[in-house]
């Protein structure tokens, strides 16, 4: 799923090198993600389930739940990440109508390409 | 997933008689659901893969991707269903912040019910 980048706007981004662990299976997550730069994978275990680029999002299924990680997300290339803690999120969710629909497409396509699959 | 009733109000409901079939997968879906009385069962590819009670809610995948439906959906018993359309959903995600995170909830609680089980 692709997010506009005015959601974007000012969070200082972080830097995670090739190959580094951005957060595990089972932890617990305060956050999700935007990528700005490079590619991340999501495993769950041990199989890659998703690889999400430029401005594709991860990580928000522990905010909408407040639960832990389903998946493990690992760095491809050296990527530059964009976090959106819960508060910002809540925030999104309440003034940017299109972000919770950013959202729930994302939630949706995933679970279509599940059902297909299966 | 729960929705308060406030959410279903000024829509008239559907009487569906137990067995009936209210949508199939790979149909035109419109409308959304919530239930207000009994029980109806969600299939894919002829496996109940979630059965909604009474506040619960479902179609909603076909309206947020405005795509065909992923599933099909039957009345377990005499149900009765508020529908929402997509010009409804669309004023609910906008006006109503919660709607939205409920869509959310339901969503990514499913992923991560598939998540465990895989």
């Amino acid at each position: 799923m692709k997010l506009p980048n005015i959601f974007e706007a000012d969070t200082p981004p972080e830097n995670h090198a090739a190959g580094e662990t951005i957060f595990r299976e089972g932890d617990k997550g305060d956050c999700m993600y935007v990528v700005k730069e490079g590619e991340v994978e999501l495993q769950v275990h041990g199989k890659v389930v998703e690889v999400v680029g430029v401005d594709g999002f991860f990580g928000e299924m522990a905010l909408i739940e407040d639960g832990p990680r389903t998946a493990t997300a690992v760095a491809n290339t050296n990527a530059v990440l964009v976090p959106i803690n819960a508060r910002r999120f809540e925030f999104m969710v309440h003034e940017v109508p299109d972000f919770a629909l950013h959202v729930m497409k994302g939630l949706s396509s995933r679970l279509r390409q599940i059902d297909n699959a299966s």
